[in-house]
């Protein structure tokens, strides 16, 4: 008998990326889609058209998981609020049901991710782990006494949100020295920055000079080369990491911490300086381990699998 | 037939409070200890001589409840380390049996006293509930999906080292900018000498210049009274509070938070403030409530006890 199949979805804030995904965690006929400043109507249909051309490769394909960047009510399967995409108060699930005419579940594309890590990743057989997603922003999961821990009203989780410096800047959430603002991919994109002003005929500098602008990749592209100036940038935003990583071990004394998203392509370069603060500064004994994840960008997709699989059991 | 009743027992980081306790939660025989720099020989003999006091007026006692300011393996009844006590890796629970000859029971003091909070007090009929015991430090107790919630070794819940000044103050525990060094009881204290050094003419200076110190009871006295200094010195510790409010709200996603210990006594001084920032910084729209402990500072010796109702049902 050939291994059941579905179609997982993780639609991020820039981007999607789907698969057909067998019962063995197995992927084929991946697709991506960029939408950046598509609206309501266009994103759906983005996602519509993205699922339609893989159920015609995988017509077998059982269901359809979705992580979505939003506050999701995975009771309701609604979207109930979204920073990242215009998906406020959507009932998503029935409306990509009706749609697609296929049975369709739907989580936070985090903690679909910390799903796939916890079950088969980088958390693998421990009870306690959260997981960050360093990305444009910084998504979080939280995985308590072995369970997807959702919070009262399903908004727990929200890593990103951490406030580690009440005097820092202002965060799009309307806080102040978020972790997201000092700690995600976009974060190390301004401290190369800052670093290219002070330094104009370095190579970030030049860089800054040239384009206007210097992105997260670039600096870690760079820092990966041994440049100092973004080596130092890199390791920056590592502590503030480390920061949030003590205020996560202190109230929550997790196993592990994994470390997803675009910008853990920094590796030890990131998590090395983070590790050192959360040791440094942690209450206790050091235990709690910081990983990258095991499936690289692919923990939402394998995840929101993980839900159609579940659920079609 | 009278109602069943054990000894509650809250050893506090600076003061001993102990009662006994009847099933009804009805306190009788209260007694309290200071022990300031006593060493474990001495603390444990002040345990053990106010418990028997308690128990030569209830002779019925059935056994013993004890919460501590210490990492507790539950497990094994241990005190693993303490910030505030001399009580590191003391066979607690065992000791107390062995020199008590009753049954003992043995939990972290604010995890007893959020039991008692969600069980009976602020928290009843929630499942989602968080506890902070502003006093000299501050301490932590969760109550998650129901359940009190330890985390991966027990020590879980140390809400007053989450971190939300990455460049603040160097906190006794090793990190930076934790809550504890920025809006527990001391804190008050400290925010008050600061605005008395800056205006000697003013109450609070003239305070500072008789003792040589302003305690945080007496900034919030004055603040009661309508002194502005001392008002806006408690307001700004509430506003620091509400920071580590928001990070609590974007993690955990409570209901409720339930604010006790012996800084509490400043009220919606403290609480107006911090409920302002988490309003207009916290994810999501307004809805965990933050309240004073029902309990006041009989929270943790009431939670103590019901350990030892739950133990010797």
């Amino acid at each position: 008998m050939p291994p059941k199949r579905v179609i997982g979805i993780d639609a991020g804030g820039t981007k999607l990326l789907g698969g057909v995904v067998d019962e063995h965690l197995v992927v084929h006929h991946r697709v991506h889609r960029r939408w950046r400043g598509a609206d309501r109507a266009e994103t759906l249909r983005i996602v519509v058209d993205a699922v339609e051309e893989i159920r015609a490769a995988a017509p077998d394909a059982l269901g359809v998981g979705f992580g979505i960047p939003s506050l999701v009510d995975s009771q309701r399967g609604t979207s109930v609020a979204s920073v990242h995409l215009p998906l406020d108060d959507v009932p998503f699930r029935d409306l990509m049901a009706e749609r697609l005419g296929l049975p369709v579940w739907l989580d936070n594309d985090v903690n679909a991710a910390v799903l796939a890590e916890h079950r088969h990743g980088a958390a693998r057989g421990t009870s306690h782990a959260v997981m960050f997603a360093l990305g444009t922003g910084i998504g979080g999961g939280l995985v308590l006494d072995g369970r997807l821990y959702r919070g009262a009203t399903g908004a727990a989780g929200e890593l990103g949100h951490t406030v580690v410096d009440i005097h820092g800047p202002r965060c799009p959430c309307g806080g102040c020295g978020c972790l997201e603002v000092l700690a995600s991919g976009t974060a190390i994109g301004i401290a190369g920055t800052e670093a290219a002003r002070a330094a104009p005929r370095s190579v970030l500098g030049q860089r800054l000079e040239a384009d206007g602008a210097v992105g997260g990749s670039f600096v870690t592209e760079l820092a990966h080369a041994g440049d100092e100036l973004a080596l130092e940038a890199v390791a920056e935003v590592g502590r503030r990491l480390g920061a949030g990583l003590v205020s996560i071990l202190n109230i929550l004394d997790p196993e592990v911490a994994v470390i997803g998203g675009g910008a853990v392509a920094a590796g030890d370069l990131l998590l090395g300086p983070a590790r050192e603060v959360l040791v440094a500064q942690g209450l206790g004994p050091p235990r709690m381990r910081v990983v990258p994840a095991h499936f690289g960008d692919e923990s939402g997709m394998l995840g929101a699998a993980l839900l159609a699989l579940d659920g079609s059991a």
